[in-house]
């Protein structure tokens, strides 16, 4: 099944089943309001929701309405925990250890598909980071991959922005990220893993996501060789020490492209970039310095999935730049 | 006024209202049922609230109880955020840029007053930290600390607790605690800043936090020269580049002692530490190596602050190292 929050001016927003074709929506209310109540005890609301589902797909609903991406809040607004596998600064470090870099995000408010990114200073270099996210169940302490991957209840796409300039000072400061990190943005629509049925690889997405700067090509990026590690190994790790608890989301982070230090030789699939860093980086490589700049106002980000199909699986994060805020508010 | 949340077998539990002595609570059911809520609307709860606990402190209400402390979940026990300041490695990243470093923990799970601490594999070097911490209501992006600080709405102790020996390759990697920082612990009750009297001190807390080990004295650790920065400063930091919402969590982390970086010789006051490892760098600056231990099964740690008058403020924290569980659950 398909799902996401509408707007109805509260922090949490109002819980809706959506069609497969992302055509229509039906509000969940009699079964849950709000997602973290349904993730708290899937066992009890998934059932009820996949039966609102089948009927919704099957046109047997009275009261199913014309879904609207702009009055999409994040699926899950907000979040007691958000994680992101950090992208590596280089070879070497992506190597050590043979274990994933991961960082701790806020989780107070997730922006939605449709949100405006407040471009800050532009010499803070706003860049995105295109990727896919799940939102979890109940893990225990210690889980093995395969263990923590039972406990995956919903996957979307995922846009992470961020401040390059204050991250190099954050990271060399040893603290991880926090101003360097002012919000995510999700996909409309999160589903469960039978709704992308074989292209769910043990953990990963196995389909292509297309990123769009400005209306023009920037990225298609190769949801299986972009992730060195698997949402299974991600959680487990984050899992290590303790237990990770309902309603946690874990992002991928920016997936990596063939230029990445990460997916060399092994994404020749991938074309394009997952981020405007990655893209410099690409340029620096190749020519010495970077051309590429970071976000300005007044661009528009495009990030979608399209099953084998062809039909969107997840609704399309839209995202403008906005000319005059200095701060998200 | 003070706020506590009793065990009733949910996540989010109870909100009770505590008498000034900690002697009686009173659930505030019919004005609100979680804390968050209440941190979300302060301005229509917290008058009822207050109402409830002027009745309560007066003998006039008919449903009071004692409040037991085993009893408690953490005031405040799922957050959307919970940020701390990091202790500095060395007096040169104490000083850079005149900032506070700062990190992001998991808000899914924190800890009560009395619950076991888990102590894993003792080779993991388990420590505790003993600070305080407050509770914020919705502060926008851009604040200046002066601003930050009338967004506080509670303040408690908190016990943030380390496993040391993953602390140093997670700071070497730039990532900040992810694996290395199992949970945090508050005390019973989460205060009003009107509680504190003058002890409240433009964002510090005037008071002395006594800390205790096995029945010993620890450390007597000072609210003011322990805190470098005050929690406006602190607040106003997280939220340099984006707002921080209602219900998110700042730990001042282990309150620096004489012996450590930040407080020399503005620390007369304080005596003994706030962390094992606060004192094992103290006997390694005067013996050339560490005697101190990290926390082992069977160890039971104690912290409590009492105002000017001697009663206890928060009530205590007081947490035993269980034995047997590898991890936490």
């Amino acid at each position: 099944m398909k799902l996401a929050t509408l707007k109805d001016g509260s922090r949490d927003g109002q819980l809706v089943v959506v069609s497969r074709d992302l055509a229509q929506a039906h509000y969940a209310t009699g079964i849950a309001n709000r997602l973290q109540q349904v993730l708290e005890d899937w066992g009890f609301f998934a059932p009820q929701l996949q039966d609102l589902s089948d009927a919704l797909n099957a046109g047997r609903t009275h009261h199913a309405f014309p879904l609207d991406p702009q009055q999409c809040l994040a699926p899950l607004p907000r979040a007691y925990q958000c994680l992101q596998r950090a992208e590596s600064l280089s070879e070497e470090t992506a190597a050590r250890a043979g274990m994933p870099d991961m960082v701790q995000l806020a989780g107070d408010a997730m922006l939605g598909a449709c949100a405006d990114i407040a471009a800050g200073s532009t010499a803070m270099e706003m860049d995105f980071g295109a990727g896919l996210a799940v939102i979890t169940g109940d893990i225990a302490a210690a889980s093995t991959p395969a263990q923590a991957l039972d406990g995956v209840r919903l996957v979307m796409l995922a846009n992470t922005l961020s401040l390059r300039a204050l991250e190099a000072r954050e990271r060399a400061a040893g603290l991880g990220p926090l101003l360097s990190r002012p919000a995510t943005a999700f996909s409309p629509v999160a589903v469960t893993l039978d709704e992308l049925g074989a292209a769910w690889d043990g953990g990963r997405v196995a389909l292509a996501l297309q990123v769009g700067l400005n209306g023009r090509k920037f990225g298609l990026c190769d949801g299986v060789a972009g992730m060195p590690w698997g949402f299974g190994e991600l959680i487990a790790h984050a899992a290590c020490t303790r237990p990770v608890r309902a309603g946690s989301i874990v992002c991928s982070g920016p997936l990596a492209t063939a230029a990445g230090p990460l997916a060399q030789g092994r994404a020749e699939s991938a074309r394009g970039f997952s981020s405007m860093q990655a893209k410099r980086r690409a340029e620096a490589q190749e020519a010495g310095q970077a051309s590429t700049g970071y976000l300005q106002p007044g661009d528009v980000l495009r990030m979608e999935m399209k099953g084998s199909s062809g039909a969107s699986l997840f609704g399309a994060i839209e995202q403008a730049v906005a000319e005059a805020a200095p701060w998200p508010q």
